[in-house]
């Protein structure tokens, strides 16, 4: 098996040079990579990224237990100064599973600075992993627009869609089929749904889809009862309730009509997140802890790997939610 | 920062036998395995797993490159005897997979031991890992009947249920999504689809989702043209693809009734599987290779953290499927 010093002289360039371009290192000349990395295969050696991190965390004096330093970028929330409680969910999440892991976490708003700036910034504080948090204020096709050329990104949520990254996302197709199976044997399958196709159309057709396949009365009448809420006729909404005697509301979170509630009581509702005032018949938790979790395990197990750059195969990793009934029903 | 003396001193216990605790070697006794990763917790210790892997390669005189070795367990296909295409595009992945990171794999036909017998084996071969081959020959619900603790496990395809390990599966639903997506405008929209309840109802129900979801014509009409090929009725199903003037037939794989290609022609069928023979205006290509690959990737990121046992939240990895319109057409 070869080792740097025969791809060193195959290549005529230095062993640290060789060293640093085989671990993707955003100093390295793409076009010495692709050399080096043409050599490595060539002279069949075998790339283990496990022993150059742990070399590398030696020398940078931090110990055997110091893997490496990730960056949380935070898309369009600044959790410093926001009310986003999942937001701060996924803080403490990330956080801790990265210490647990041996790894250091940086937190960046992004709105803060220019792609460019942003960049430079992660690549002096050697920074190759990063976990984008989900958009939340965002309509239609998300885009994040950066060079991410030798960083391994894991995105969290449904919404980015550009460029492909690996992502950890909410079950929201399991999490409708719980609500729907929970909901049929209490509410005579008398079930109706009000949704908010706002920030991910991906994943509110998703949820729509799993309450037309699962829907006790079927996909016909499953569609007439999924309502968008930005497009709510009360007095249509009322005569569809009424006319399929509807007894339970899915909703994705907390709904501001209050004509709503007149027609169907709070306790009959089932939220797919956690209610903040309103009692209600069940919710599901989706996981917002696991969501940091998970991404911070995807994202190292990647850097692990040595593997940098939007990846050719995005791989989806999915978050099933937690189904709860309140005690006091 | 404690380290494995502290721990032995503690616990009065040798330093071997910490350190195999640690790793949560099956060969020590679960409550030796506790007290040691209590007082670990209590001394502050950190527990890098790779440099103990790797430190447990080089005493095996393996060198630095060998990472451990994994055990592929067919489920009920025996590959070295049968005709699944499918299934050895997964073996020749996962073997590919496996030796680029550093792992060697042994085989196993789960119907040629008991689970006692199979897991004594994997035990005495130093095995900590353990990719589950999707099942094919089953109904219903799929249940594994072998005890896994101190192994990584990580099951391919939809169909076993018990117990819930972590998984890669195929992304039937975004497949079927682009199935839709592609037949709509060159078939006007009158699109069914014909498929085998049989394997796995979970994966089955998720592509029912996405036809309902997708189908130009809106659930109600689409739950109409969804067959299930166990209970076709040739005259019903003539009658309604004639009344919705149907010009594609979506299906899961190849369909053995000849009187189907009278009333849909060959080449306006879309299969979500290679076609063996017959032509064809697409086909979505599954991707077993990427479901070999990243359960390799999956698995031993799992193993690299020291995750064993049947974990207590499963985590699911979806494989997207490739769109193909052969050239004939």
């Amino acid at each position: 098996m070869s080792n740097l010093r025969d791809i060193a002289r195959d290549t005529a360039l230095s062993v640290a040079t060789v060293s640093r371009a085989l671990r993707s290192d955003p100093a390295v000349h793409p076009s010495t990579r692709h050399k080096v990395l043409a050599a490595a295969k060539k002279l069949g050696y075998q790339f283990n990224p496990y022993v150059g991190q742990l070399m590398s965390s030696l020398r940078q004096g931090r110990g055997e237990h110091h893997k490496g330093n990730l960056a949380l970028i935070w898309f369009d929330t600044n959790p410093a100064s926001n009310r986003h409680e999942n937001m701060l969910v996924i803080r403490k999440s990330v956080h801790a599973r990265a210490e647990e892991l041996g790894y250091t976490v940086d937190e960046f708003f992004r709105n803060e600075y220019t792609p460019k700036t942003l960049r430079s910034i992660l690549r002096s504080r050697g920074v190759r992993g990063i976990i984008i948090s989900p958009p939340i204020t965002t309509h239609g096709k998300t885009h994040l627009r950066m060079d991410l050329s030798g960083f391994a990104a894991i995105s969290l949520g449904w919404a980015l869609v550009h460029p492909a990254l690996h992502s950890v996302r909410f079950d929201h197709y399991r999490s409708m089929h719980m609500a729907l199976h929970h909901a049929r044997h209490r509410f005579a399958g008398r079930i109706a749904a009000v949704w908010n196709f706002d920030i991910s159309r991906r994943a509110d057709h998703v949820s729509r889809a799993a309450f037309l396949a699962y829907h006790p009365s079927g996909p016909a009448i499953a569609d007439k009862l999924f309502f968008d809420i930005n497009r709510l006729q009360p007095a249509q909404v009322k005569t569809l309730l009424e006319k399929h005697r509807v007894e339970c509301l899915i909703c994705e979170a907390e709904v501001t009509f209050p004509w709503l509630y007149d027609l169907i009581p709070p306790e009959h509702f089932i939220y797919l997140a956690r209610p903040r005032q309103t009692a209600c018949f069940a919710w599901v938790d989706p996981r917002y802890d696991l969501l940091g979790k998970w991404g911070v395990d995807f994202l190292t197990s990647t850097l692990q790997r040595g593997e940098y750059d939007i990846p050719t195969e995005p791989k989806t990793m999915e978050v099933p939610g937690t189904f709860n009934i309140p005690d006091t029903v």
